[in-house]
């Protein structure tokens, strides 16, 4: 923490003593914002579970619980077939979220580990986990401060879902500039799509601006579109959950939405994302597995008990080409998608 | 009913008896679809309080309402000032909606009423609200003919909020073409968004559709955009509040989001009225009161019982602008939002 940034409003994850005995505690964030519930992890199963189920969610903190997951996998683990599974099924928790996939396999072949006797790996892979969360941190500040010059003087600025501190070990990703923003005294407003079906910026991203004393409201997504046309918003900034090779973005769905009233209104559209959501083996969106959630959302939140039993259809993203993102705001810069530098994907 | 429209799958307010004795009986669509009561009502202060707690909801139905709650009014009222006072509240019980406002007024300037010695008053008022309760339904026929001409072969078919049996006497506005072709025969499959932050669509729409047996699916409003990107939706149909005269169109928050979507997927957006929507008196969108329900909604159906205590912002219905129309589908036919004939408006 520096002075022109503040202390993030919340920590999501934090792994706690050594490798031997240590735990994973993880915030559950089905559970926000009514309670603050920290889970306490000792086995590469819950963590999994854990994750399946959304308790832990983001795409940087996906990858963090998958490296962190790899210690306790690696404790549990009697040879390196045992181990390779208990990886895959940390790696193959949910697909969307490039990250947990890397952060997964990158600490497996990491040489260090290889090369350990298998009491050791354990302390390795806890070494590496350590080391990625330090990086994400120092990548949220990065994208805080490249993000408020990016920003400049817009002030009213509209997220979707939910891209802060709740998903990185650090300030977030497309909260980050604002919390730089607002932090340095600037009058940020930030409109906060309630993010159906399963509400991340009605729970989440408002409980973390509430926390962090950010002036915000909270819409119906389909209302977005309509401020913009009545001119109250300056621009908008989502997280990714993956970044294609051509600057195609992966996102929560209605991100999409988002971005094409963007462009109808000439508002720019900002996508935040650290690099290890910048995805060189994925081309293009349409190369991307699209999760579907049948039934535990859309139906989910009906007024009293009963609701039409109807079919629901329920894709948890949708892409959003790289023509409608005005600029990516990186750790390395803010980046046309024309311009992205290959140091971002490598 | 004729052999080539099927019944309507719900009747959603009747009159029943005389003027002098009888009731106006309203399905309480708030309670929808978990429970299906039938308000039975005698004065004009209980319509009043159905209207703005939405227990009747929808223009045409508003229309109705506001007609035949005067019979209620001029049974209660000892004077032409108590009349006039009782016309008013009922007119003002929600301002986005043309039809009730032009159904009251009009009803109490006909000078068939206004002849009338006041004890023969009530009796003159029935026949007025009966016989635009005939014309609305009539409309609703034509609109759904004209509508299965209209979408011809498009078969997955959009649409957002209510507007169907549920608001009208007969088969609808934008439902009424589907019900046509589903009737007919045709492989139908709507795509309904669920419509937050009431949820209109998922307690509703997906509430008639099933009692009439047609295919359908819920979606959260911000996967409609993602739908069309994928190639999975054929048309638009949607209802409306208000047509203005230049053809702009007041409709449930998140309608203006659709459109741009619809215009931007080269997907046809259909809006359906009948001509009491049409407004000439109103001449662009901007001059439309826009409902806000500062805290009913947003908030409402967050999980559990917790929710961030943060402020919302809850326009009601969004402003379309004309151009993004492909067509009106209207009890006169089917017109481009520049040719709207002046009888539309009359």
């Amino acid at each position: 923490v520096t002075a022109d940034l503040p202390v993030p409003p919340v920590l999501p994850l934090a792994w706690q003593g050594d490798a031997e005995d240590g735990t994973l505690a993880l915030l559950d964030q089905t559970l926000l914002p009514g309670r603050e519930l920290v889970l306490l992890r000792r086995t590469t199963a819950e963590v999994v579970d854990d994750i399946r189920r959304l308790a832990v969610r983001g795409a940087p903190l996906l990858g963090l619980a998958g490296a962190y997951g790899l210690v306790l996998a690696a404790r549990e683990a009697r040879d390196d077939a045992q181990l390779r599974a208990k990886a895959d099924s940390l790696a193959r928790a949910r697909p969307t979220a490039v990250n947990l996939a890397r952060a997964v396999k990158g600490a497996l072949a990491d040489a260090r580990v290889r090369s350990a006797p298998p009491p050791r790996r354990g302390a390795v892979l806890l070494e590496i986990a350590r080391r990625l969360e330090a990086e994400e941190r120092a990548a949220c500040d990065a994208i805080a401060r490249h993000g408020a010059l990016a920003l400049g003087g817009l002030r009213r600025v509209l997220t979707h879902c939910n891209a802060g501190a709740l998903v990185t070990p650090g300030l977030g990703t497309a909260l980050a500039p604002l919390y730089a923003l607002h932090h340095r005294g600037a009058r940020i407003h930030v409109w906060v799509d309630e993010t159906r079906p399963l509400l991340q910026g009605l729970r989440l991203t408002a409980y973390e601006l509430g926390k962090a004393g950010v002036p915000h409201a909270v819409l119906a997504d389909g209302a977005a579109a309509g401020l913009m046309r009545r001119g109250l918003v300056d621009a908008a900034i989502v997280g990714a959950d993956r970044v294609c090779a051509n600057g195609d973005v992966v996102n929560k769905v209605g991100t999409y939405g988002v971005a094409l009233a963007c462009r109808h209104h000439g508002v720019p559209f900002f996508v935040a994302a650290p690099r290890s959501t910048f995805d060189a083996a994925t081309p293009t969106g349409a190369e991307v597995e699209i999760e579907e959630r049948v039934g535990d959302g859309t139906r989910y939140l009906a007024p009293g008990t009963a609701v039409a039993d109807s079919p629901t259809t329920e894709p948890a993203f949708d892409v959003t080409p790289a023509a409608l993102v005005s600029a990516f705001v990186t750790p390395l810069g803010t980046f046309a998608p024309t311009e992205l530098p290959p140091a971002l994907f490598a």
